[in-house]
């Protein structure tokens, strides 16, 4: 009963802040407008005075309102004079051999162990996870599920969270059959799994560009070579040079992020992913796709993933709740098409199963219903959070920086021409920050003046603090 | 008070039993004499009753005496007069391309859903598990660990079960650094890990003949070739035969389970150990030592693993708990030696971390102290399952017939010259009943006349009579 009213309030709000969005948006409220009292709104919309005041604070979250002292509600100076957006990258000229790992592992090397603020890591807080409904879940696997929590559970995998999931592919119009899915450990072993399954080391794999270092990784640890193709920052990779590129070049595979992808933020329009998908069914390409930001959306509606639109079994599309529920269990998933077999044999092969405690206690959770719940505040905390933290960069960054503007996700990539970003990072480690330099999301020479700012933790003052540290270090350097 | 009474109990009637098992094996109690009644020797050796019965059970359990109706306990039928061993196995011509995932995947096809005697799986039984005291690790790591369960615990992994697998080590000699551990998903990514660690596609890794179908499916998989190299059933690899090999080949490492080696059950000796350990640093080629099954000894001490050995580092040992606490935990663990950077980067790319509530929950349970405790009853199960599964195929199966003679874990490799053991098996299948073919334990054309038993169940009439089905159909085959 309470749940239901709840429910019911919630929606109510979301209703009154949804048609003042709309207001601002098509600019009948304008920027520096006051806001109509709270008390107008109540009897005009027929709703309780609670009712709209949670929707001034949800509007004033995602920036659209800001409150003055003594003064009331006014409309927000918009985001459109934000900075540009970073530039697009261009294809490179050959596959590349992946030297990463170096790169990475030298950077870990210099980072203290002593407490700093991290934006490196692209990790939710803590402090977002469903801890309480988890442990329930855990607690309910130990008790209903017994014995069975220790013995193996061989690929591919727990039926009923493999049932899970497949009714959840419905949210992005993907309708997965549950024989299609095998549980894996985490998302970075389905897609190490997934080019197993269709390259040989030596082979060529297709990557976006800028690319997360983790894939590139490894490729790398497969002794596979990276071709990267022209990405544009908001409609990620371009067509006409993937199709120029496979045509060139004999490749094994494409490995590609398409929604929010991690660093750049681009998010592919669902009618291009259909073309993708026709392109590399020409050129007979599989389609590796790493989808594991795509529930992140911050817009009205989740983008649907390349695999909606795969007809032949040649995309294998690749996900986790390492960025939505629990990063520490490790429960990862592949729908591999035409490849299952194969990598069901793969999956076994490199790690035999996935631990049978965690994928029950992950069906018990999902089987309560909450997690299109959680996921919605969820969206919500980093909507909020990546556009602070994006006001905060642009207060506090040197005049020419770009800034992505990432519609789902946590992370903003950040351009400074002229920028050190490797010394950027070594002075900031000395004040006991970390960030993430450019050039480790690419196998070539790019990015040098780039950075990845992850927005996974919570805004309060010590991150407002330190990213003007960040930013003054900066314009420093640019001296 | 009670453990310390229950502890003293338990050493009263161990050392009673060891004094009779000395009298039966220097044959001053014979095959066939009466054993002295129960009274006489409490009297004797001035203990109760209670503890002479219990002394009498153990004798029962592990062979020694058997107790005849209305007439007491009897010295038994020695398993002196069992069936020979099997053959020494031959050096390979040369480095071999594995092909035995196909064959796998084919043997797995013809499996039957429905509920069948399943000799074939080499995993211990679920009523073997400490089920009541895992749970119990795992609601404390719930309630101490709080949201922690749900972060990422990066490799090297949890401390706490880190330390618990270095203070274990002392056991058979190792005093592994807590700096050199890293935990796994089983010991299979570890293995994993390790080969892609020392080798590439391509080049040759050195294994046991037979060896376990699960690391020929692991070389496979990663494009590596195997040689084989001569290995005799009860002192494991010919270390002439070795030598020869590794001087005629360039080899990029070993890949031995030299405790109680699944499928052959041999035991390197101690001694062995040593002197593969020098001729391999000799040689600059690195072992991969898979001791799975090590803590699964019958004996009086625990065999010492190559690692307790290796000056220089070239030992990478991998083990799990996963045929002795929980199969169904993936948790593995790897000591790597000089190459411990690499196998932790590389475990880091295959699947970043392990989940960090089993690692809490594991580093619970060993620190109650249960682990030796609960170690030491599952040795003496295995050892009177390993034992009445061997009687009754000494019994049941054709008179040609030679079984291995494990010291060690749960499995028996038998040799049945002129059998088909495919056929067999096929035909098993139709009477509910499966076992494991030889030849997918060899990267050649061997073993066609081999199948491998597992003894993971716990005897009783079903076990009994399906091994009686199992060798009716080999008699018949011979036909």
């Amino acid at each position: 009963m309470t749940n239901t009213t709840t429910a019911t309030h919630e929606a109510l709000y979301e209703q009154v802040a949804s048609k003042i969005e709309h207001l601002i948006s098509r600019q009948i409220l304008r920027c520096g407008d006051k806001m109509p009292s709270v008390r107008k709104v109540s009897r005009e919309q027929g709703v309780s005075l609670s009712t709209v005041f949670q929707a001034y604070y949800l509007l004033e979250n995602k920036g659209f309102i800001e409150a003055r002292p003594r003064s009331g509600y006014y409309v927000r100076q918009a985001l459109q004079k934000a900075p540009p957006e970073p530039s697009m990258s261009k294809t490179g000229n050959a596959p590349k051999k992946v030297n990463v790992d170096s790169r990475f592992s030298d950077l870990m090397k210099d980072v203290p162990e002593r407490k700093i603020v991290d934006f490196s890591v692209a990790s939710p807080s803590a402090d977002l996870l469903p801890v309480a409904k988890l442990n329930k879940a855990v607690t309910q696997a130990l008790r209903v599920h017994k014995k069975k929590n220790y013995e193996y559970i061989f690929p591919p995998g727990n039926p009923r969270l493999i049932r899970q999931i497949a009714l959840h592919s419905f949210d992005w119009g993907g309708n997965l059959d549950t024989e299609e899915i095998i549980i894996t450990n985490g998302c970075i072993e389905a897609l190490n799994i997934c080019l197993r399954a269709v390259a040989n080391a030596g082979d060529t794999i297709v990557i976006e560009s800028p690319t997360y270092y983790g894939l590139l990784q490894v490729i790398e640890s497969l002794g596979m070579k990276a071709l990267e193709v022209a990405t544009n920052p908001v409609t990620g990779v371009c067509l006409d040079e993937l199709e120029k590129a496979i045509s060139k070049t004999k490749v094994a595979a494409c490995l590609f992020v398409l929604n929010f992808n991690n660093p750049i933020g681009s998010c592919m329009p669902d009618e291009k992913k259909e073309k993708l998908v026709k392109l590399l069914r020409k050129k007979g390409v599989p389609l590796i796709e790493d989808d594991l930001y795509g529930d992140l959306y911050f817009g009205k509606k989740r983008p649907r993933n390349a695999k909606a639109f795969d007809k032949d079994g040649m995309v294998l599309l690749c996900s986790s709740f390492s960025k939505t529920v629990a990063p520490g269990f490790r429960i990862g998933w592949v729908a591999p098409g035409k490849f299952r077999d194969k990598v069901e044999r793969i999956k076994y092969m490199s790690s035999v199963a996935t631990p049978s405690l965690i994928q029950e206690a992950m069906a018990a959770f999902l089987e309560t219903g909450r997690f299109e719940h959680h996921l919605k505040s969820l969206r919500l905390a980093y909507q909020v959070q990546v556009r602070k933290y994006t006001e905060a960069i642009c207060n506090y960054f040197p005049s020419t920086t770009r800034i992505s503007r990432p519609e789902g996700g946590f992370v903003l990539w950040i351009e400074i021409p002229g920028l050190n970003a490797a010394e950027l990072q070594q002075r900031l480690l000395t004040q006991g920050i970390n960030i993430m330099p450019g050039n480790i999301f690419t196998a070539q020479d790019r990015y040098r003046h780039c950075i990845r700012i992850s927005c996974g933790m919570p805004w309060n003052s010590h991150i407002d603090e330190a990213l003007q540290t960040v930013g003054k270090a900066a314009k420093d350097l640019l001296k």
